[in-house]
């Protein structure tokens, strides 16, 4: 079954952008850009609010529409993009990424803020979570969590230190019965690739 | 100048505590022993909030009223303790953690949750962060960090794995002008302690 991941770069209060959407805090590096091509590498697919679509779609025009990733958007407000690679979705979205979890194709990504990724926790439907934890305390911003209704229970992958003292943590949760996603025999095959890897500290 | 630090266990979406101050889910090793007990030995004061002082109040009956430590509770409205180690400031918080720094001693601790925090961040009085992030979303409870005036910049010290997939990270913030702490000789003075430690993986 195809893994739904959510993660991105927050600030250690939890924010992932400025409450005008501003990223102008983040701090890439080589390091980061190593992340994100093999992450790239491993999904198809991304889903994400509208919300994060129009935020795209101002930022750089693309709205997500990138080359060989399928983007869904969730809203029921929107209307049909003229992008091929951009479909609305407007049907309940923890119903939609289920099925899309079922059909073929690589992982599949959450992108953006936490509207959309709480309707998906609370259905049970992410598998896996990697955030890149930035230095600052920006005090004030979009939250990367929403209150949730239930607690997710996790399994630590990975952490290590990125350049300027950026922390990767990657995470794989633990699933209850609630997804009928058979999570015995998911956790048995996740149980094979994932692990924790030795860190390296750098400055 | 006595330092002054704020931390303790949180949860992956930054709460202290679930709404009922119940922290059943902190998950207790010899590792987080050991890291304890090594920051015990640096301090010799505790600072807190009121709702951080009832709670440990109704929970062990000591009111922080650790032995060895002189505990200080910031509220305008409670009334002077019985405890003899327990002083009631009803003065401004920022003022009196400011004069604290300057007096002989050990490094401070600031106890609890976000609100006091938040008072001696936007006074830039708070000198270093640490954080034992456990391995789970608890979907609401009391916050670590309340929305701020201005931002903060971290500069990364140690990051590292405990036992059960806890993720160990101590920050030194990077002090503005507003404090009048001489920063910059009190960040020569840590650059000599502070490392980034090499990290070892364990499950």
């Amino acid at each position: 079954m195809r893994r739904v991941t959510f993660g991105g770069a927050n600030s250690l209060d939890n924010y992932l952008a400025r409450k005008d959407n501003a990223v102008d805090w983040l701090l890439w590096s080589d390091d980061v850009a190593a992340v994100m091509a093999d992450y790239w590498k491993t999904i198809d697919t991304v889903v994400m609010g509208r919300k994060t679509y129009e935020d795209a779609l101002r930022r750089d025009g693309m709205g997500g529409g990138y080359p060989g990733v399928k983007t869904y958007v969730c809203s029921r407000t929107l209307k049909a993009s003229t992008d091929a690679n951009v479909t609305i979705v407007s049907e309940d979205a923890a119903e939609f990424v289920r099925k899309l979890k079922q059909g073929d194709g690589k992982d599949i990504c959450v992108m953006g803020g936490g509207d959309l990724a709480r309707s998906l926790f609370e259905a049970d439907l992410i598998d896996e979570l990697g955030f890149n934890i930035h230095p600052v305390l920006l005090g004030s911003g979009i939250p990367l969590f929403h209150p949730m209704s239930r607690q997710i229970d996790l399994e630590l992958v990975e952490c290590r230190t990125l350049k300027f003292g950026c922390v990767l943590v990657t995470y794989r949760v633990k699933h209850t019965r609630l997804s009928g996603d058979a999570p015995s025999a998911s956790k048995k095959l996740r149980m094979k690739t994932g692990k924790v890897k030795k860190q390296t500290a750098r400055k």
